[in-house]
Order: structure tokens, then sequence, then C-alpha cells
């Protein structure tokens, strides 16, 4: 259908079919992010309440965005809004978004730096999701100064609906120049072909029912249409990362070239364990004090000590102060989001740890050997997920992240050893042996990992694991001294 | 084994015994509840610390419970708990629990009427929990007026940990009398045999450690033999409620009973319909600036409107200010819980009204007729469902309940025109053809449901269904009504 005949609809019938489409959108499991934003009193309640209608309501959600609560203020900014990512099948409409976010952050419009490095977090984050599948649009709703003033004169004016006007809508209307050169600021430098702005003159109320009911319309025609010619990603072998340049790599040595032979005897080990103990203990203290957030990341190899290591490192720390978040296959409700959905939900609060057990280098490790994802999706993961770090370095978390390394042989016994024992027989399982058959896949995997991902802001920590013991201790060296670096 | 055996076992027999208990716990689906309360500096972190480092993070969740955040705060007080209520296999440890968020409500000692009722809502929101299986330990940590001074003084000695004292411990401090008199009190009216209180001096910490370890692995051992013999439920049949006689029930007409010829012609339909639409509207406003939330719940038969009945009512409101759920067949993840659970998260805040398209009644109508509960758990649920009306009317809800009824004979019409239309055929199901055979089951599982949570703090309103357009009036003519009569 063209976009001259479709304007010949009537709203009617723009409703029916929007009504339809929303059940092809379930059905083919297209994700839809619907963005509302303008100032107060230029009718985007009006507008998204006549979009909402048509669609029902197992398969939409509307979020209205106010003023961070005290907890989400502790959240890296964006995190609130990623958490709120739609579904598989699913429409998210946002009753203003993460560009107003963007305008809550006091005296932004003054500190050009700032404001810079969130709009580059917006685009980085929309980027990902329309790399996801994701299909995003953004309605600006404007109205003149005259107008505008009027509106709000009628909202207040009536003793009902007067609490709907604030001060910042009042401040809005003065500073009405500038409000609007700031919007023009961000739209410009966040259009993107596949995230589009719309700009709603907002003045005719009837005109812009139609204007929003036949973007939306537009856009689900489209994106059902992508699904239906299945438009294939296009072919990709691995390691051919897409690599932001922006952010400087270390340099890292293949994980096999690693001297695994070091030992530690019980009684030097017990001693500094004690004393390392003791000095995190302080520190975690301190970084309440300080509301410093750390995120540490533990992966390695199967029976690599990676909860010997952690139960050491918790059991210096208060437990008001920590998390241990196990991370293993991705839920079905998981599978539905974007891989990283599920990691922005449980990062820390500032002043709190962190501690995954498994992380979202999945993506890159088991989901790649494994091929449950394609080349073309793992090859863009690596700058996904130094971006998501960025993004955790840039709110003010340390970022530690661990890869516990052991032979062949070493798994070996450890595994038999296991399967001896009745209380840890839990802990071997079926697919420990298939993976230990793919241990050269892993090896691989691992080491394209540390090639592009060791960054600057979150560098890999590798943990020569043989000997558990030289192990624990040097993580909690690690973790004391990069704290202390900090603090 | 016996008490007396098992006080002879050494510490780290207990921890390894806890670890093996966690591993049964999680294979046989237990639910474990276990709760931390008392002063600051009477050692609960450390005790926590000590409990929590035999368990395997994949089983349990630490919840450490401040002042409420605003958000917390337009809810029922006591939903940020309940939302927080553990899945089968799985143990959530509170540091302080709904018993601080008790005495964080400003003057509650010198308002003991209030404080009764909320020390009512713990008792029974407790017994929901046991009643479904849940196994609830309580540790109250109390310590001599000189030892807990000595502990603040330490803390507060030293810069790293001087943060953690704050005005209300020193407040604890100088009232040690009357704030132990006020646990006394609470620990006597919530003390039960399936959630015990369990006083620990926490003087001795070494004592304390050893207490809190043998007084949880007794809990769970004690849980586990009782899944392991399968003590079954006592044999009920459907139709002996277990009502709490606290509640006044109206009386109540069988569904059958209803005269369902009235018509309405369209003419005067839109009239009426634009005038409570537009009454609506203004009430949505009054609602909002005196925050009072409203509760609405739509239930009937398959094909009796919800939907047509429910769009109307939208299409007067605010979208920022009310959200439509529509109540499926609960996923894996909310069977493993409460079947409260996935209302309790879903509840709106004050100043919002959230319309459930279905509802918490699925437990005593598909869930009954479909025998996918045991009836001695149904005849439990008629009084817990009134219980939770109950606190949503106590916190300041407007709870409005519709049955919409149809006859058979229009239901048949209706599913053969959903058919024909092929827009309005992902409507019917082969589920609604089944249960149409089941009428007269639903039948009577709606009388009952009328007749036994008909409450006067929750009336159920039967809206006559047969003519769509009365429906939608009457349903809306209700709820102006009965907002108009709170505003």
């Amino acid at each position: 259908m063209s976009g001259e005949l479709r304007s010949l609809m009537t709203i009617e019938e723009m409703e029916r079919r929007l009504s339809a489409l929303q059940q092809q959108i379930k059905n083919t499991g297209i994700k839809v992010i619907i963005v509302f934003e303008g100032g107060s009193a230029t009718g985007k309640g009006q507008a998204i309440s006549s979009l909402i209608l048509n669609f029902d309501p197992r398969g939409y959600n509307v979020y209205t965005t106010r003023e961070p609560e005290k907890n989400e203020k502790r959240k890296p900014w964006l995190a609130r809004f990623a958490e709120k990512m739609p579904a598989c099948g699913r429409i998210a409409v946002f009753d203003r978004s993460w560009y107003s976010g963007l305008s809550q952050f006091k005296g932004n419009r003054k500190n050009p730096a700032y404001m810079a490095e969130q709009l580059n977090d917006i685009t980085m984050f929309e980027r990902q999701l329309t790399d996801d599948g994701y299909h995003i649009v953004k309605f600006l709703f404007q109205t003149s100064k005259k107008e505008q003033k009027k509106l709000l004169k009628k909202l207040m004016s009536d003793k009902d609906t007067i609490w709907r006007v604030n001060k910042r809508d009042l401040g809005y209307l003065k500073h009405y120049r500038s409000v609007s050169a700031f919007y023009r600021k961000i739209i410009g430098a966040t259009d993107r072909p596949r995230s589009k702005w719309h700009i709603v003159d907002s003045t005719n109320r009837k005109h812009v029912k139609r204007v929003v009911l036949q973007t939306v319309m537009d856009t689900l025609e489209a994106a059902v249409q992508q699904a239906e010619t299945n438009a294939a990603e296009p072919a990709a072998s691995l390691g051919e990362p897409f690599l932001n340049a922006r952010y400087s790599l270390l340099p890292s040595k293949p994980i096999q070239e690693y001297d695994l032979s070091g030992e530690m005897d019980r009684g030097k080990y017990n001693l500094r364990l004690k004393e390392l103990q003791k000095e995190l203990r302080r520190l975690h203290n301190v970084l309440y004090a300080k509301q410093i957030p750390v995120v540490m990341a533990f992966e390695g190899n199967d029976a690599a000590g990676k909860g010997g290591s952690i139960k050491r490192v918790a059991r210096a720390l208060d437990p008001r102060g920590y998390t241990v978040i196990p991370v293993g296959a991705p839920s079905p409700e998981e599978l539905r989001h974007h891989y990283l959905w599920r990691f922005w939900e449980r990062l820390p609060k500032t002043g709190h740890i962190a501690i995954f057990d498994r992380t979202w280098y999945g993506r890159v490790l088991v989901e790649r050997v494994e091929r449950f994802t394609s080349a073309y999706r793992i090859n863009q993961a690596y700058n996904e997920i130094n971006e998501f770090e960025y993004m955790l370095y840039e709110w003010g978390a340390i970022v530690l992240k661990f890869w516990m390394v052991i032979d062949k042989d070493v798994q070996l016994e450890r595994f038999e050893a296991r399967q001896d024992i009745p209380e840890k027989r839990w802990k071997i399982t079926d697919e420990d042996w298939r993976n230990r058959e793919k241990w050269n896949d892993y090896t691989e995997a691992v080491n394209d990992m540390l090639r592009y991902t060791n960054t600057d802001f979150a560098p890999w920590h590798v943990i020569e694991s043989n000997c558990k013991l030289s192990a624990r201790i040097k993580t909690l060296a690690v973790i004391t001294d990069a704290i202390n670096s900090r603090v």
C-alpha cells in the first residue's frame, strides 16, 4: 500500500488496521517502542489515548516518565528505561522517555560535555535495540508559544485540573525559545534511519491524531513486511567484530600461554587470606560511605574455582551490601528480550557490590561455541558489551572482570573428584562433560573475548587457578588494589 | 535426629548439613522465609552472613528493609514485602522485614488502633503464606542496653563505620525500655506455631551463630521431612469455605435469577455514554489530586463484553493514570508462588486506576471447575481473597468488582459471530468452546463466589449484559457513582 493511497483512509479504517497489525506484531514476535516527547499541554496524553485504544491490552504497556525515584538515581541513568524494553510481540509506549531523562539532569544544558556523553549513550542504546530487531518510532510534540499558554491557562482555571500544571511547565513556557533550541539539538543528534523522529505540530488536535495513527501504522506495516520477507542478516563469519574505535583496547595474551605452575602453601595462604579479607571488610565500608558501586564479573573454565573464590570474597562483605548473582541459561522470558536486558535489571545500587557468577560474556562464549546466536550478532556483541561496560564506568562503577584459567588435566581431576563426593555431585552435570569436549572451541572464543573486550576502563584479570589457594589470594588482591586506587 | 543429639554437632558439621539441606529444599520445591529483626548493632548482619555462606547463591536472596521509597509509599504497606516472597525451592532472608515496616509508621506506637490493624494484617499475611506451604522462621536479636551502647560507640569511633549509626539507632538506645516493650507486644501478637519467633540474646556472638544455624537447620530438616512424607491436606469437599467472621457479607442472588431482557436504544446510549465519560474524565483528575487508588475487577461469562466495557471506561481516562491488566493462565514462574503474588505486583499507585481484565477470582472459577487446585485450598481462597481486598480497602482503594452475565443463547450467537469476522477470530479459541460445555459447573462456582465474597467493603456489581449497550452504561454509572460517593 503506498503512502498516498493510505492517506485517503478514514480514521476508522486506520484504527481497524492498527488493531489487525497489533495481532500480527504479536504473532510474529516483533518488538516495538513508541516514544512521545514534548512539553506539557501539547496533547501527548490525548494522542497516546487515541492510539492505544486500538490495541489489545495484553500486548502493550504505557510508561510515564517522571523525575527518577531515589533508588533509580542510584542506578546508571539509562537503567530505568532499559528495564522497560518490551519483549517479542509487545509494544512499549513511553510518555516522555530517556530524552526527558536527559533534560532532568540539573544544569545539563549548561554542561555541554556531559550532555554530549549522554546523547552518545542514547545513540548507543537505540542502536543496540535496532540491531536486535527493535522498531522505534519517536514523536516530538510542539505547539506555538501562544497556543501552549492558552492551554496551560485553561488547565489552571479549573480546580480539577490545576494540579496538572507544575513549576517546570511554566518554566518551559517562559524559556520557550531555549527549550525549543534544546529539543532541536537533541533531535539533530539522535535522528537515525531506524529510530526516526517525527515532529508533530499539535495545534490542530484532529490533525495530530491522523498523523500519529498514520505514522505508527506505517512503521508497523513495514515491520510486519520485513518479518514476512524474513530479511536475512548479512552473512558473516566469526572474528570480524564491529569494534568502536572510541575505546582503547589493552594488549592481551592467548590464554594457553599463561604459566599455571605456581603454588602456594596453606600456611602462607591462611595468613594472606586473613589480611586481605580484613582489608576488604574495611573497604566495603568506605565504598558505602562514598557511594561507589562495584561490578565483579567472574568467568572461567568449568571447575576453575569461581564459586570458591566468590565465597572468600563474600565472607569479607556485609550481606546488606552485596549480592551474588548466578547466571544460567536465559529463561524463555529473557530470551524474548535483548540479551543484556537481564543484566541491566541486576545492576547494583551505588555503594553496593554485585558479584556475577558467569555474566553477559555468555553471549561470546557458550552462545558462540554452541551456535545459539548468529556469527553476525556475535560479532556485534563485543562492541555492545564494551559499550555496556563503558556506561557502567561512566556511571562511576569499579568494573572487575576475572577469567579463571585451569588446564585440561586439572579440570579432569576436579570433575572426577566432584563425582566421588556425594555433597558435591550436584555441581557436575552432563553439560560440563560435553563442554569439555569442546575445549579448543572455547579456548578460541576466550582468546577473541580477551582480545576484543580488554578495554582500559574494564580490563580483564586472568587468574591462574591450577592452585586454588593462590587463585583466591590473587583475586582478593586484585579487588583490594582496584578499590584502594579509587577511594 | 533428636534435638539433643543435634546440639552435639560442631559448627562445621552444621554448615555442611545446611548446604545439603538447601539442595533438598531446591529439589523438592520448598519455600522458606527467614526473618531477622532487632535493633542496630545487635549482630544481625554477621549472623546473616554466617548463615548464607552455606547456601548456593542460586537458591536464595537477601533483602534489606529500609524506609519505604516514595513509590513504595504509594502502594499498600505490605506490597513491597509480598512482592519479595520466594518461589518454590528458594529461600528469602530478610534483614528487617514487615515488622520494621510496622514500626516505620510515624507515631504508630501512639495509635494503638492503627497498630492493631497492622498486626492483624501481618497475621493474615503470614497465615496465607503458611497455608500455601511456606516455612517461616523469625529471629529477634536482643542485647543488653550496656552492650548495645558499647557497640554503637565502637562503630562511631571509626571513620570507616561511623555512617552506619543513625539518629534512629541512638533514639532506640535512649528509649531502650519502651522499644523492648514494643517488640514484646509485637511478638506476643504474631507468634504462631508455623511462624515462630526465636529470641536471640546476641551478647555472646559465638553463641548467636550456633543458635541461628541450629534453628534454621531444624526448620529446614522438618520442612524436608514433611515434604518427603507428603503430608496430605485434609480431605475436603467444595463449598465448605473457611470464612472470617470479621467481614460482613451482603446478601447475593443466584446468577440465573437475573432478568437479562432489558434493552437500550442506540440514541439514548450515545447520549448517556457521552455524559458518563465526561463525568469520569473529570473524576479521574479528582482521584489523582486526592491520591485515591481505584481497583476495578472485571469478570464474567466468555463473550459477555468485558473488553468492550473496559474500552469505554478507558476512553474516558488519561493514559498516564490507568493500566489495563489482562490476566491469563499463570506463567510457570507465577505458579511457583502464592496465587495472589502476581496481583500484589500489579496493584496501582495511589491516584491511579488498575483495570483487571479477569482477576484473582480465577482461583475460585476456572481453577475450581478444572480442578487445578484442591478443594481444600479453594475453600481457603474465598477468605484469602476477602482478606486481600480488605487490605486494599484499608489502604484507601475504591474496589469495584463486576460480574458480566449473559445467557447461554446469547453466548452462542456471539461465539459464532466472532468466528465469522476475520479481525475478531483471535478472540475465540477452542478453550472458549470447552468452557461452554461446563456452563453449569461455572454457574455453581459463580454463585458460591458471589455468596462468599460479596463483602460490604468490596461488593459485587452484577451487570446484565445480553444488551451490550445497557451493560456499558450500567458499568460506567456504577463507577462514577462509587467514585462520587468517595470524593
